[in-house]
């Protein structure tokens, strides 16, 4: 039987690893279905009638398709509620404010994070791989943009063990694709395992079960 | 007495803006703190334990504290559901699914649409304001930008009302200040009514009483 949740991706994407992180976190089993990027399967018909941007990832289940990765994974959090970890989105008994918490620091990753790690992400890891040449321009701009965030992000980290408090929570697992990358595939890795706090906050959330299977996936060999 | 939710930042800010309309789909009482950036009020430790990269806006109501605006949007949504609009987040009897429809298109404001668009704004409506020169370059660019993903929003509302089915959502409301902004205050406007979709959704979302009080709050003098 075809498990009944398909993620379309390569997982080597940080927006696929990001919802297949949350998968796994869930316990809720799952698929990858590839998409050859290469050979344009991004903006096939098909494809666009899951993800009309022609983006990875896009998101099926037997309820329902969604696409955008944090749009996914709060479904899946949403959806699956009684799987896995419990808490991603806020303990039911916290309500509004316990998932508000959590929300704005997924929107401190969508909004400030991201776009400036992804772009040193892409000249330093992607752009080699694709034989293409690095900008080192868009390196040091974005390494001061990013240098900020990081910068708000330590301190935060400082005052509690995850963005939303106690607990590991989606606000946390947005991260982790991005900082992956910087982490083990660029020579930023100090960014942010020379600031304390976030350097201790990396070395926990990377080193959960469901993030070493997401890293175990992007290294195997792909199906032929 | 005070209104027991305060939004801080000035409503001329699109974010605030968002906010703002949000409050009023709502049918929840505030009170706006103007927080006077020229002054750099949005550096001062007492807003930036409010929002801690010291942005407009930041949110409180009595039980909490909440910054970047969708986060705010998502809140108010979900803490005050017995007030105003109640279909904003979807409705109760459409669970998970209702609310990842509704998601993934604020998922492609914020991704998509945002960037572009408030680039454009700054160039065009922003930096003449601030006696700054307008960077054409910029301006062309995103506009190449912006053009693909309304391609895609003006095929998605051929297919139904709103982004997200027959009813009005956050998805919608979450593009009104940025949209606004680039069809009243820029050149530019033809790229939402010029396209026939976008354009009757335009005129149908720009005329809710929510947004045209946005708009009266922004146009109404300073308190001095």
């Amino acid at each position: 039987m075809a498990a009944p949740v398909t993620v379309y991706g390569p997982v080597i994407s940080p927006a696929v690893a990001r919802v297949a992180a949350c998968l796994l976190e869930k316990d809720v089993p799952f698929q990858i279905e590839p998409v050859d990027m290469s050979k344009g399967e991004h903006k096939s018909p098909s494809f666009l009638k899951l993800q009309p941007f022609g983006q990875v990832p896009a998101f099926k289940d037997h309820l329902t398709t969604v696409f955008e990765s944090r749009a996914i994974c709060r479904y899946i959090c949403d959806q699956y509620t009684d799987h896995g970890n419990q808490a991603l989105l806020g303990k039911k008994e916290d309500g509004a404010v316990g998932r508000a918490a959590i929300e704005q620091w997924i929107e401190a990753e969508s909004q400030s994070f991201n776009q400036p790690s992804l772009a040193i992400i892409f000249q330093l890891a992607f752009a080699p791989m694709m034989g293409r040449t690095t900008d080192m321009a868009v390196v040091e701009q974005n390494e001061v943009k990013l240098t900020k965030v990081l910068g708000v992000y330590d301190q935060r980290l400082g005052e509690s063990q995850y963005f939303a408090g106690d607990d590991f929570s989606l606000a946390d697992l947005v991260h982790l694709p991005n900082a992956d990358f910087l982490v083990n595939r660029t020579n930023k890795a100090g960014l942010i395992t020379e600031r304390k706090n976030l350097a201790r906050w990396w070395d926990d959330i990377s080193t959960r079960p469901a993030w070493k299977k997401v890293i175990e996936m992007q290294s195997a060999p792909r199906p032929s």
